[in-house]
Parts: C-alpha cells; sequence; structure tokens
C-alpha cells in the first residue's frame, strides 16, 4: 500500500532520511548494516538510496520474516537453539568492530512466537548472547552508532488496531507522528530540538546528583531504587566511540539512567503489557532485594518472563531506570503499541538486564569489571525493558544531603 | 497477485513440493537453503513448509533484491568487487561440506546491471569464484542437491511481455506450463516419467559413443567438436554423493555432456539472446582453435561478453554441449524468456567454463588434475550457458569405427 501512494511516498522518503542522517548518522566511507523484514523491503530500499547518497561503503540488509522464523522456532531441530551460525555470528561482531553503522527496523508480529517452548527461547537468548558478545558490548557502549526504528506490517497493525479495515495505514501514522514527520522534510531539524530538550532535562537532573528514588503509585508499586556514584542521566543524542552522535532510538521520549545493581529494594508492578520475542506478558510484578529479583509474577506469560529473567545472572538485577512523562505525545495518542519502541517512550521504565555503560562517567572506555565496581548490572547478555509509569506515579528524590526533592507526581515531572 | 488467487496458490503449493521433493529431493535431518528475491516470499514461506513437513533440520532464506543489488553495483566502495564477505564465503562453503540441499530461485531483472561497469562484474565473478570454491565445486560434482527453479517478478515479466498489463501473471503459468504443473498435485509423477525418457535418450548416444559431433546450420554455425574418451551423456535426474537422487533444473529438456577441451574448431553463433549477469548480449560469435575461443563477437554488449570470457584461463573453453530438440514444449510456446534457466531448455546449447564432472565416468569423484587429464574443462570458475539451436540445425556424430550418425536434422533428434 505505502508503495502506491504519493503523500506516503513522501514521508517514507523523509523517514528514511530521518533515519541515515540523524538516526546513525551516517559518515561518508562507511558501512550500513540494516534489519528488515521482507514485506517492508520498500523501506529498506529508501534507507539504502540515503546511504549511498552519503557515501556509504556498502549497505547490507539482513532480511527476516516472521512466517519462516516462526516456522524454525516451532520445527527447526533442537540443537540450533544453542548456538549462532558461526557466519551470523562473524558478520555482526566484524560489523560492530569495524564500527559499522546499524539501523534495526522493529515491525513483526507481537504474538509471532506464542506457542513456542519458552525454555527454546531461554536457550537462544543465552546463545545469542554469548556468540555475538562483542557486537551487544559494543552495541551498549556506543562502540558503533545505531538506531532501532520501527516500520509497521500488518499483523502487528491488527494487534494494534484489532479489527479496523486500514490498520497498517493507521499505524504508519501513528509511527510517523511519534517520529516527528508530516512529509515537509523538516523532521531532522525537528530531532535536533528535541534532543536538545532531553539533554537539558538531563542536566537538571544530573545537577541533584540523587542519592536515591522512591517510587510509589496505585498499582502497587513501592520501590527504592539506589543511585551509583558518578551516574549520568542521558536522553537526546549519544555519542559514539568515533565521535560521532548518533540517536539509538526513533522515538524517543526517556531520559535514562542505571541503577546501583545491588541498591534496589521493594516491589515494582508493571503498567502495560509486554511484547517479549513474540509473546504478550501480562500483569507483571516483581520484588527485589538488594537489586536481585526474588519474585517474578505475571497473570499471563509466567513462564516466559521467568525464562527472561533466568538468562543469566545478571538478568536477575535491573539494568536500567528511565524517565518519561505521562503526558507523553505517545502516551497521549492512547495507542498501545505492543511494541517496546513505543511503550517505553509513554511510560517511565525500567529495563532488568544489562546497562548502558555510558550511564557511569567514562563509562564507555571501562571493561566489565570496572563497570561491576562502579556499581552498575554490566555482565548480562540480555536488556528487557518493561512499563511502569501510571497516571499517579510519584518519585521522590533524596539527594547525599538527605534533601527530599519531588521528581515525578501524579506522572509527570514535577522539577 | 499470487497470494491472493487459490487458484494459483495450489499450483504454488505445488510448486514448493515438485521443487522440495523432486527437485533437491529432501530428507530427514537435512538442511535446505534457499537463495529468493524479497517479492517472492511467498513462493519461499510454501517451500519452507514443504521443508519441515519432511523433517528439515533448518530451512536458511538467503534474500536477495534487485534494486538493492543495482545500487550496491553501482554506488558501493570498489574494493568490495575483489573478494566475497568472509561470513557469506563461510556460510555457502560449510553448508555445501555439510550435504546441505540447495534452492536457486531464479526471478530478477534481465536488465538490472545494465551500464554498471563490466570489470566490476568480471571481477566480481573471479573473487566470488576463488571464495566461493568448495561450493562451486561440490556443486559442478553433485556434492551436495541442488535445484535451479524460477518464480517471475514484474520486472522480468515485462521484459518478456512487453507493454502487457497482465505480464507477471502469464509469465508465472508459462513457467507452471513449462514445469508441469497445473495444480492437480500430478507434477511429481510426471517429473518422474519426464526424466526416464531423458534417460533413455542418454542411453543411446552413450552406446554410440561418439568420436566428434559436427554442428552446422545457416546461421554461420560450422563447429566440430571432438568428445573425450569415457564421456557420458546425462540428463534427467542426477546422483548426489550421498546417494540421493536430484533434478538440478527445473525446468530440463536437455541431455548434456563435456566436449575434449582442446578439441573443438570452427565457428560458433548463438541464435538467441543472451541474459548475463543483468546484461542483455545479442549476436554472439565465437571462433574456437584447438578448443580455445580466439575470436569474440557481440552485436551488442561485446564488452560484457569479452569480460565473461576472459574470467580465467578455463573460461576461454567449452564446459558443455546440450542436446534440446528445436519442437521442444518450451521452444514451442515460443516465448523468448530472457533467463538461461528457459532459454537453454528451448535450444540446444553450449557453455564455456567449467564442465560438469559427471561427464566423464567417475568424475564426480576426480580431482581437478584427473579431470582435466581425461580431457574436460575442470578449472574454470565460471559455467555460462548460451544458445545455438535453431530451426535448420544439423548435427552430424562420427564413432570411433568411422561411421557416421545424423543425430540432429532440421533442429530436431534424427536418432
Amino acid at each position: 500500500m505505502m508503495k502506491e501512494d504519493n503523500m506516503n511516498e513522501e514521508k517514507i522518503s523523509e523517514y528514511a532520511r530521518l533515519a541515515v542522517e540523524v538516526g546513525v548518522n551516517l559518515q561518508k566511507g562507511q558501512t550500513l548494516m540494516v534489519c528488515c523484514p521482507v514485506e517492508n523491503a520498500f523501506f529498506a530500499r529508501k534507507i539504502a538510496d540515503c546511504a549511498y547518497e552519503r557515501g556509504a561503503k556498502d549497505v547490507i540488509v539482513d532480511w527476516r520474516d516472521d512466517y519462516i522464523s516462526r516456522k524454525h522456532w516451532l520445527y527447526a531441530d533442537d540443537s540450533l537453539f544453542d548456538r549462532v551460525y558461526p557466519w551470523d555470528a562473524d558478520k555482526r561482531n566484524t560489523l560492530a568492530k569495524e564500527g559499522a553503522a546499524y539501523i534495526f527496523i522493529c515491525g513483526d508480529d507481537p504474538e509471532n512466537l506464542k506457542g513456542v517452548n519458552g525454555e527454546r527461547i531461554r536457550r537462544w537468548e543465552t546463545a545469542r548472547g554469548r556468540d555475538l558478545k562483542e557486537f551487544l558490548d559494543l552495541e551498549t557502549s556506543n562502540g558503533f552508532p545505531w538506531c532501532v526504528i520501527s516500520a509497521p506490517v500488518k499483523s502487528w497493525a491488527d494487534k494494534v488496531f484489532p479489527g479496523e479495515e486500514n490498520s497498517l495505514e493507521k499505524l504508519w501514522e501513528a509511527v510517523f507522528a511519534a517520529v516527528r514527520i508530516n512529509g515537509d522534510g523538516t523532521a531532522p531539524e525537528k530531532w535536533k530540538e528535541h534532543c536538545k530538550r532531553l539533554e537539558s532535562l538531563c542536566e537538571k537532573l544530573n545537577g541533584y546528583n540523587f542519592k536515591s528514588l522512591h517510587y510509589k503509585n496505585s498499582l502497587g508499586t513501592d520501590l527504592t531504587v539506589e543511585m551509583p556514584e558518578n551516574h549520568l542521566w542521558l536522553g537526546g543524542g549519544d555519542t559514539a566511540r568515533s565521535g560521532v552522535r548518533f540517536v539509538a532510538n526513533m522515538p524517543t521520549e526517556e531520559v535514562f539512567c542505571a541503577p546501583l545493581k545491588t541498591g534496589v529494594n521493594g516491589t515494582l508492578c508493571a503498567s502495560m503489557p509486554l511484547a517479549y520475542n513474540g509473546n504478550i506478558i501480562e500483569g507483571i510484578r516483581f520484588t527485589f532485594k538488594d537489586g536481585r529479583i526474588t519474585e517474578v509474577h505475571a497473570d499471563k506469560g509466567e513462564g516466559i518472563l521467568k525464562g527472561a529473567v533466568d538468562t543469566d545472572e545478571g538478568s536477575h538485577y535491573l539494568g536500567e531506570i528511565a524517565l518519561v512523562p505521562y503526558d507523553s505525545p505517545i502516551s497521549n495518542t492512547g495507542i498501545l503499541f505492543y511494541e517496546t519502541l513505543f511503550d517505553e517512550n509513554a511510560s517511565c521504565h525500567f529495563a532488568f538486564g544489562q546497562a548502558y555503560s555510558a550511564s557511569i562517567k567514562g563509562g564507555d572506555y571501562m571493561s566489565a569489571e570496572e563497570l561491576l565496581k562502579a556499581g552498575i548490572n554490566a555482565e548480562s547478555c540480555t536488556h528487557t525493558d518493561f512499563m511502569v509509569g501510571s497516571a499517579d506515579l510519584s518519585i521522590v528524590g533524596t539527594t547525599h544531603d538527605g534533601e527530599e526533592i519531588t521528581v515525578f507526581e501524579n506522572g509527570n515531572f514535577a522539577i
């Protein structure tokens, strides 16, 4: 549909340009890797156009297909879930080490892996974490510029707008709105301003240098999160090791940091369902003791969630804490996207698993050992976001002087 | 279009089953690799269904896209045309060594590389021949079961049926007819009979054990082709090293052999244009002396053709000689397909470059040196077919006793 419609053609072109120029900020002579579902080939083609116009060395597309993936998950030989094919690992790891830019286009059936053995998924996550370690470590420490964007497919659109004939068109429009695209070519400019706003919010939070944050709402969340010394709130753009600025998520409405790995205590209740590896998990509740998740509950998909938390030792601890006002542009659409890229930018969220090393001053240049010593969760092969924001969420920060500052009140920033 | 139409859905399913069951004859526990353009994902999905039903270990799809390929050929960094990415080479070579089945789905714009620097194409062919040597050697010596089939894309259909609105539908119907599919599920049976017919024709030709063949027609062909001792005419099915029978091309109407590498003399004129690596070459004429191509002429695309012949030393010699009656089912459609898989099965043809090692008795188990000693062209990284059949082609064979046998008269078998 999108190929035939001229107005949307302009938006698609603007979107591709946004991803290449602002998202990964592709430089002349740099290789670009694009992960894309086969249905959205027309979008990958636009990205390739932009990339070669900017002098890309090469554009390598890693295609995928929900249908064939599901068959693989259900019917492929069991031994295949304990390792990544060496050629696939070599490709990812080598390109990451060379500093190739990486655009991941989300757009999958949120329930594509429904009914797949959860143990298989857990084993695969472990194998992936081990075999793509170089790629994943470089990703979380900004070793190369990367950008996660989104392009709807029909199965996903039907989940978001069930029973609506023009669901795909509606979801595309929602995506365009969320990434500030209206087809007039001004999105790159708008994004520069937007990132500045997020960066000034980070400055304010970093100025407080909180010792801890206390989360509370009527869903049952009552959680104290200690912050490591030298923590840094981040948001908007990141800086790759090459010195190039990039924007890792589009949309992004969050400012984020990493908690003190061993300093999380209390109860944390999710406020939205989580689309995780082709499964939907609802009614999530975690209990924490000294940072470790000691109880895992979900009303639906509890087995899958427990498997995710059990991936490795590090996945039992939080790695990210992110603030998004309840009155955010994406939240205000009232749409539940069943896609973390959107849902996490409509809500305060946490992630269990690996922390982003830039959450500690100088962290991108620290070893895993140094990061652990600095107090953040730096040895997990997973990073799974889940949403906790609500209309009545309050967050009270305590500074090192013992001063209490209301950071969030009724779901929105109070600072 | 093909996804929506129920009648065609049945044909597509039958076609997928034919490729998996008869084409590569997939065995339980065997991996299947499928190369497919992204447009024809619906066909790859059907193939995956059939493969997993037969107990495939895994189905690995290698997707490609004409648009992004063309951009790569035109704009990617020049250094990339001298080597295959190591991970791509590793994937092909490893799967080939493991005996994975391989289905290549043709279906590309015949002029996709129009205007691309011919030297770039030649360098890439050389690099590919070197870096995929294990894969290519195992392919020509039946080290694994492989099958080349075809699924139309719009750009190709528009070349075959220019200006016709329903070109894609027409080309699909022509393809179905050529591979004996009408949607009633009987294609696998028909193929078994068809292969038997070709095999009995081979027996007859092998009985004559010709010393040489003399080709002549009004297009200017006047060529003597000596045959190696112990040559074998082949057609229909092949036997993979695992002992499993497979059919390497669908359609296939040919019986083929390899000539004595140094025993080809005279002039050979092509009777059809050749779609070669995204370029169309017309009016081909070669002169041979002691097997070597000494003159290369084309009315259109001569530079590309000369580059192809210059790929390596072996590409200056013939590697295949194939007989197809002028009154063959594909030829009788009157369609010029601009796709070797079809056009070579509508016409007697030759190939320059690598011979199939099974053309010599026991050849699949011989080294390159042994094959050369046996008299066939066994050291080229290319194999390029071109069509020479015409309505007035005559081929006269001479046996070792000096007896002359008319093999072809007026374009058709006379034996």
